[in-house]
């Protein structure tokens, strides 16, 4: 791991790092907020690790300078790690469009051709990347939580659905819910997984759900006036499973708000405080 | 004026805005976060305005996005008003250095040709946006306060220094206390205003308190870490006019911050709520 950056905040340290992903085949870049690293914490007293996993076109970076994640992780001694939405660089196949190839991984092992050499971020973020971390960062793994938003809500949903025992807490903002249903998921996963909808099933968290899927609880908010709502994000599919499973989930419909990281950064602090009480 | 866009955050509402400025000649823009609209405030009420003028090659953007301020200024019932750094368009005269011409104006009237005709951010944000903000907003011009960041801290202190009756409260963060005193300023304030340095001196915080100028009290934030400390922003030179003039003022060195708005978004909340004290 090379670190990139590193700017005190909030009494902690933003950082940004690369590395070489043997999953990916390139080199990877993340963020990591630790807070309070010369503070009251014992000496080597480990933190409670939150992932952010990020929507389509962006990187680390937009939640790194816009999520307004820094006061809370302080406050509740949480360290806030950001990945990146795929694989980056002139060798990785990519896509004209902003919703496929490029910053729009869908946090999916790709299993079609020319995508499947690169596009492995499940793997990167259920393997590969937990274990840089814990080796670089005073992270009690034993204590993760998983949030994100858009195409991101849909990868925390899907990974923390397919293993709830790796994740004390999970949340989403303005998820893709059900990408068998919407057609940002029909199109990244034809390209990605291929034509056979079955196997869409374990990136798809209302199927998940549907197929057994359990988790302690859940927490979704999502703006009323987000112009993604009617024709890709269709909330009311997770409200429809959750309660046709006994899926406890609370599933706030936030009126006036868009997509934007506005409204993310309006809501961060309170699904921080969400996380905190469940990693404690 | 024109809105170009408007985004609800934390209960109000961020908006962006343009109008055609008589003072420079040119369209600017600038930001207004108004909390809490439809809430619990009396209907007509009017709130309070905060200034915060920027640095350096920035926009109002930079702040908006990443100055972190919503939250604080939802809390209190704080207007903050973002404006941008200079005049902008293709025909505004420029520089090829970061620090002269466009995202440079110093907050200062030009005497010197080819800058005078459109670099005038002084009676712009002294008369001009002022009235704007008064016509389109619920905000109480009689309570205002200001404060800025770097070349926005130098503005920030110089307007309210020159005008304390405007304004009930001034803060900055990581200011140019003294353009007289350093490479940024020398070359600014030269290329603007002339080579004749007793006119610099109303666009010099140091200055205006040796001359004689007064405020009830400030406060400084400035990072230790900061690239720019030693050789532009020497914020002893503040320390030691406030003190040898009996000028109140808290002037803060914040271990290990940088200059950038991860230090900026640190201290955000404690200046606004320093501010709001002042506006109540």
């Amino acid at each position: 791991m090379e670190t990139v950056s590193t700017n005190k905040a909030f009494g902690g340290v933003q950082g940004v790092h690369t590395h070489a992903s043997a999953e990916t085949g390139t080199e990877m870049t993340f963020s990591v907020f630790v807070p309070d690293v010369a503070g009251d914490r014992a000496p080597g007293a480990k933190l409670p690790v939150l992932w952010f996993l990020s929507g389509l076109t962006c990187t680390h970076a937009n939640v790194t300078e816009k999520g307004e994640f820094r006061r809370a992780c302080a406050e509740h001694g949480v360290i806030l790690v950001a990945p990146d939405t795929s694989p980056r660089g002139d060798e990785v196949p990519d896509d004209e469009a902003y919703d496929f190839g490029k910053g729009a991984g869908f946090y999916v092992d790709a299993t079609e051709a020319p995508w499947k050499a690169n596009f492995r971020m499940r793997s990167y973020l259920e393997i590969e990347l937990p274990a840089v971390i814990a080796e670089h960062f005073p992270a009690d793994m034993a204590r993760q939580g998983i949030t994100g938003h858009s195409m991101g809500g849909h990868g925390a949903l899907t990974m923390a659905l397919r293993d709830p025992s790796r994740f004390r807490s999970v949340s989403a903002f303005a998820p893709i819910v059900s990408p068998l249903n919407c057609p940002w998921g029909e199109k990244a996963l034809t390209g990605y997984i291929g034509a056979d909808r079955a196997a869409w099933r374990e990136y798809d968290a209302c199927a998940l759900i549907e197929d057994g899927a359990r988790l302690p609880d859940l927490l979704v908010d999502q703006g009323t006036a987000d112009g993604f709502l009617e024709g890709q994000l269709k909330t009311h599919l997770l409200e429809e499973a959750c309660a046709k499973a006994g899926q406890p989930a609370t599933i706030r419909m936030q009126e006036g708000y868009d997509h934007s990281y506005y409204f993310i950064s309006s809501f961060m602090a309170e699904h921080i405080g969400w996380h905190a009480e469940r990693l404690k």
